[in-house]
């Protein structure tokens, strides 16, 4: 190892920065526009719904309108998101299912209802022109219980989501098939999880 | 395979899910209750900030004060979230470190001195009673670049970070000392990207 003075470092790190710029705007001149994209979350990890919240808030921070359908959330949970939706009424348009999580309900026919009335109104959501994004929250879970025929979802997404629409789906266990049509997928990972070590589930942060 | 009734189908589903909800209810009882967590947002998938935005946006929903410190964003970032965030002074502090991400300013010495600018500023907002979470978003890449000593900030975090306090850091490359240290460690992994299809950035999505 050689001594080096503060200003060799500096001229080294200019050096190294040059050409870590230039390749990124080689990179990003190369794009070819926008495009509504298809956003999948999934995996045991945390931070699949709050990523999606995330895009959903910066969406109405630009003043762009959204739909959010919640899958598996009931009517009473009194959230953080749903709080601060309801104070954009002008940008948000929220359905929540309304039966609780499935295995809160114990009753398939009527999560099956459940599931297809959120699909309609999803479907609805997409189809309108004013939303720049629909959130799907869960979908994946009404997917993987074969509440809603996965052929269906599939066709509707690939031939009839309007080319400039970015719908968000969240939930584990996605689909291989709709992993297939995504444009962007990402898995979240679980790598520590204070539910382990005895801490329950936080206002701000679980909901 | 053996046909079977709906009935069936249902009773069968309702027994499944009985004992679900009796395994959740048992691990949601034995939860100690609440604390003061260390997140980290790590990986190279995207979704980093966006969840820990989300969360940000649950604390707002619910009118509890939040922090933000964005070390690699520039003031001049037109960004949904900084839209927003600014909509709610009363409930958030937001300090942005102002010369843009460390490969277009090529200046090293400058972009030690915003680190530390920004490592102050994070302390007072943790260190301030009234702020439930504070988010220091990309303080990773900060660290990888050894623009601020690692071992400061672990002993920042372990000894003087308040015990009902969320502190939320995201970026890749978490250091494994911070890893070991935190609460909630969530890992971003890419499984596909619409860059790499000839995407560009877009708002909304990705600011």
């Amino acid at each position: 190892m050689t001594a080096s003075t503060d200003d060799e470092d500096n001229l080294r790190h200019a050096e190294k920065a040059k050409k870590h710029k230039a390749v990124r705007d080689k990179m990003m001149a190369g794009k070819i526009g926008e495009k509504g994209l298809l956003i999948v979350h999934t995996g045991t990890g945390k931070g699949k719904t709050s990523a999606a919240l995330g895009m959903v808030f910066r969406h109405i921070g630009h003043g762009m309108p959204v739909g959010v359908v919640h899958f598996t959330k009931s009517q009473k949970w009194d959230t953080g998101e749903a709080k601060l939706l309801s104070k954009f009424p002008e940008l948000v348009t929220l359905h929540i299912m309304g039966e609780g999580f499935t295995w809160e309900t114990q009753d398939r026919a009527r999560d099956i209802a459940a599931a297809r009335a959120g699909w309609e109104r999803a479907k609805e959501l997409i189809r309108d022109h004013r939303h720049r994004m629909v959130l799907l929250d869960e979908l994946n879970i009404v997917l993987r219980y074969d509440y809603l025929p996965l052929d269906e979802v599939l066709a509707f997404l690939r031939d009839e989501k309007p080319a400039d629409k970015h719908v968000v789906i969240t939930g584990r266990n996605a689909k291989p098939e709709l992993i297939e049509l995504a444009d962007l997928v990402t898995e979240m990972t679980l790598v520590k999880h204070p539910f382990r070590a005895g801490v329950k589930a936080q206002k701000g942060v679980e909901f």
